[in-house]
């Protein structure tokens, strides 16, 4: 029941750098859906983990680690205007990137606003320095200073990317459910007001990946669904989040940025080392990490009701993730040993012999409690629905898939963040490879069940302030 | 080349309260060290795991579970003056059947100092009546109340048990390596003043345990290498700790008992939900979680030096346990459910295909850094030695071996601790089934790798602070 459809037909040059999980898991999506042939495509990266895939189908693979001194000498000679460059690397500056592709009247598109390696562990850089936050202002900077130009998409995964575009849906879906029904908003304040009618008071993307894994971690190995360097450097960085305007009170090791949105806040402490309630439909309650996203920032800042200046409402934005049991293991390992990387690290994908990934976005404090929206994606259904990805890589591919289609049909976009392109034409195109939608209300909060056999600080006149929701 | 030398010849009763994994795992070991026949042999407990074995063996085995109204009555028909009482059930109160055992003259062993059901999880009492301090100072009361009588070893497993034993042979051994060369202690003070002697601050009772299992846990599965029962209850009892001398600041949620020895401080929250940096020789540097354990308190009250009625000093004492990897993720699951314990447990057994428990004592601050002394079984090691174990029964069994032996041999000791018995003699034939025993020192302490991206509250002036090693 695999959709073919064809959506675009592409005549120019398609570039991947890097060529992990994520781009491995592309590659069948971009072929199926976009009429390109192979002598189009090239992959640099800098291992060769995929090379043989890329080959089979061939597409010329080469080991060329990017860094700040070759990467317009070996980017130079490959693009020309109106080419894409499919930046799914990680350690290659996204700034660098998109800077080089405006020049040249290249596309872009990238998961994640990366910095040059070493750019996440770098203990003589602030912690605002190694925020997601500080990354994104610079590129905020970038747009400002390049002004319109050729389309570059920001962070235009699954999380970030898609759930951007599952909060609107799930805005409408309890406007709808509670009988507001509105008229789909056109522009960012019309969604923040929505949502601030709705009284949603905290967003979190709620995930829980449950894909086990045959033979299991090992001793000293991290194991992960998608990229373990990506996910590690994330990990060390300060936890982040989009900081709500119904907050009583900051955490004692939460710290604003002096520049900048102001959005968001920052804690003196890794994601690794931060935990929280959350829920899924499946799940129930679990704790999982408050890993820092681009999404918690640009979800809290797009959703934000001015008045006169002043901020009348901004929801608290931020991850929950659960990720799969080696992964927990591998946390807890890496935690043991201060944040030193095991020796050895394996991406999961053919060894997962069972589980789903249940990835959403959960609104809370409206009329009707909480709601998940998102993807239930189990690994039998994302091996059914293309080659060489798990369910984490194909919620992750499915994104790409929707914004280079996006991209495509509107070249001229400048740089964009998910929050800022139509949220129901990309996820109509990402859905063919979601696995089941599901929307679901519950009475969840984070005091149930809290606090019985111990006493815990929390605010039991308003399930929804953060300290409720933050394991200490 | 298992021994199976006969260490006794018991013409006595002797009656198994509770049969899971050490009931089972040292039932062997009884037949090969004691002149035994099944008919002296009897099994009480409360559902039928092990019924098989047992009646293998042409040993009774009543399913009858003991409550305060009924025990009397079962026990009364089975026991006569000299019988032997091992209970190694959970949910049964450890001081009513002494208190039975006493009146008439039966000897008695336990491994855990046990309340009766719910005893554990009544949020009606407080915590220091929730505490192993509360249990075991209710069984010091009635050790004073009793007096003199037949021998009842109380909690003498491994840990609590044999560790009291390491400790002591780990001072000799410090003491002999930094050129004391002590006369071997006889006395309570004689033990502490060594201690205060070499400067040992903190004794951590630090366990690895890398056993692994296939199927690997499932959801809402809670999996672990002994009790599930036993290990919930201790772990969601406060997290308690003996506490030393040189500690300079009391926990924020550190609270003193207001009776008793004040050997030990407990924390308002519980163990599972409590993580300590630990150490052991093979796994290095480690998370572990501070789970109460009888041996943290009665060890730093045994080591106490005391001049002039004040307390010139005393260790901090706590266990660090990393339980098998199924298990870490069955405390996350369970703390991602606010303590309610899973549908469905599993003790791990012949599931487990690879692993080692490393299980040792961990004295730390002498002039030689850090010094772990104990078992390093790995299951492979543990088939050899015995059926019907894993590497941490085994351990167990081997620490109930040593105790019942002794009892056996010293009927007339009344209520004893661990710490109180010749430590020489029982480890020699608990180290029977103990694997390798390992000596190892080391330069870490738990600075080492700490505060480099993030900014910890440490006491860099003193190592072995107890805020150093917990983690926040
Ligand atoms: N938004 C999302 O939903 C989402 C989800 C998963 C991953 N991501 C992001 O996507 C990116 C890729 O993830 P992945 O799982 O495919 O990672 P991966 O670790 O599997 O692969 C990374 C790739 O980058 C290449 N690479 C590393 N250094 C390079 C360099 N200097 N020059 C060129 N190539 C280099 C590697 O050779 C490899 O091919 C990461 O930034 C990750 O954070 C985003
Ligand atoms: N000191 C140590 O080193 C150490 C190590 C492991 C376990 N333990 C302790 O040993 C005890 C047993 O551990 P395990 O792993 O064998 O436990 P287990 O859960 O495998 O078995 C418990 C046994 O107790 C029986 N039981 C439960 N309720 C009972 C009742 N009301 N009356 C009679 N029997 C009852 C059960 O039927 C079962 O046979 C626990 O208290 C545990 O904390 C001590």
């Amino acid at each position: 029941m695999v959709n073919d459809e064809k959506l675009f037909k592409f005549n120019g040059k398609f570039i991947f750098i890097g060529f992990g999980s994520v781009g491995q898991g592309f590659l069948p999506l971009l072929f199926r859906h976009v009429e390109i042939s192979p002598h189009q495509i090239r992959v640099i990266a800098a291992d060769e983990r995929g090379k043989a895939q890329a080959e089979n189908f061939d597409i010329p693979f080469e080991v060329k680690p990017l860094n700040p001194e070759n990467y317009r000498q070996v980017l130079d000679p490959l693009l020309a205007p109106g080419d894409f460059l499919l930046n799914v690397s990680v350690n290659v500056s996204s700034c660098a990137l998109i800077e080089f592709c405006h020049a040249r009247g290249v596309l872009y598109l990238d998961t994640c606003i990366e910095p040059w390696v070493g750019g996440y562990a770098d203990a003589n850089r602030s912690l605002s320095e190694r925020s997601n936050y500080g990354l994104r202002e610079e590129a905020l900077r970038l747009r400002e200073k390049l002004g319109n130009g050729p389309t570059a998409m920001l962070c235009h995964g699954v999380n970030p990317g898609l759930v951007s575009h599952w909060v609107k849906q799930a805005l409408l879906n309890i406007a709808n459910d509670v009988g507001i029904c509105p008229q789909i908003p056109r522009t960012r304040e019309q969604w923040a007001k929505l949502a601030s009618l709705l009284k949603v008071a905290v967003i979190q993307c709620a995930e829980r990946d449950t894909q086990v894994i045959d033979p299991p971690k090992k001793i000293d190995e991290f194991v992960n669904t998608w990229s373990i360097d990506g996910f590690v450097s994330e990990g060390i960085q300060p936890a982040e989040l989009g900081w709500g305007s119904h907050e009583k009170q900051m955490p004692v090791d939460g710290r604003r940025h002096e520049y900048g949105c102001d959005a968001s806040i920052y804690l003196t402490q890794p994601g690794v080392q931060t935990q929280v309630y959350g829920w899924t439909p499946r799940e129930g309650s679990y704790r999982g990490f408050l890993i820092t996203h681009s999404e918690s920032i640009s979800l809290a800042n797009y959703l934000t009701v001015k008045e006169g200046g002043n901020i009348s409402y901004r929801p608290t934005v931020y991850y929950a993730y659960h990720p799969c049991d080696a992964a927990v293991l591998s946390i807890h390992e890496l935690n043991g040993k201060c944040l030193a990387l095991q020796s050895k690290t394996r991406l999961a994908m053919d060894d997962i012999y069972d589980g789903v990934d249940e990835l959403g976005v959960l609104l809370m404090g409206h009329a009707k409690g909480v709601y998940w929206y998102g993807s239930v994606l189990s690994i039998q259904a994302a091996r059914k629905l293309a080659p060489c990805n798990n369910a984490t890589s194909l919620q992750v591919a499915a994104g790409v898939l929707g914004g280079v289609v996006w991209a495509l049909n509107n070249p001229r976009a400048g740089i964009v963040e998910p929050d800022e392109v139509p949220f129901d034409e990309v996820q109509k195109v990402a859905a063919l490879y979601l696995g089941e939608m599901v929307g679901q209300y519950s009475d969840w909060t984070p005091l149930q069940g809290r606090g019985v056999l111990f006493e815990e600080d929390l605010d039991r006149s308003d399930p929804w302030q953060f300290k409720n929701f933050r394991v200490t």
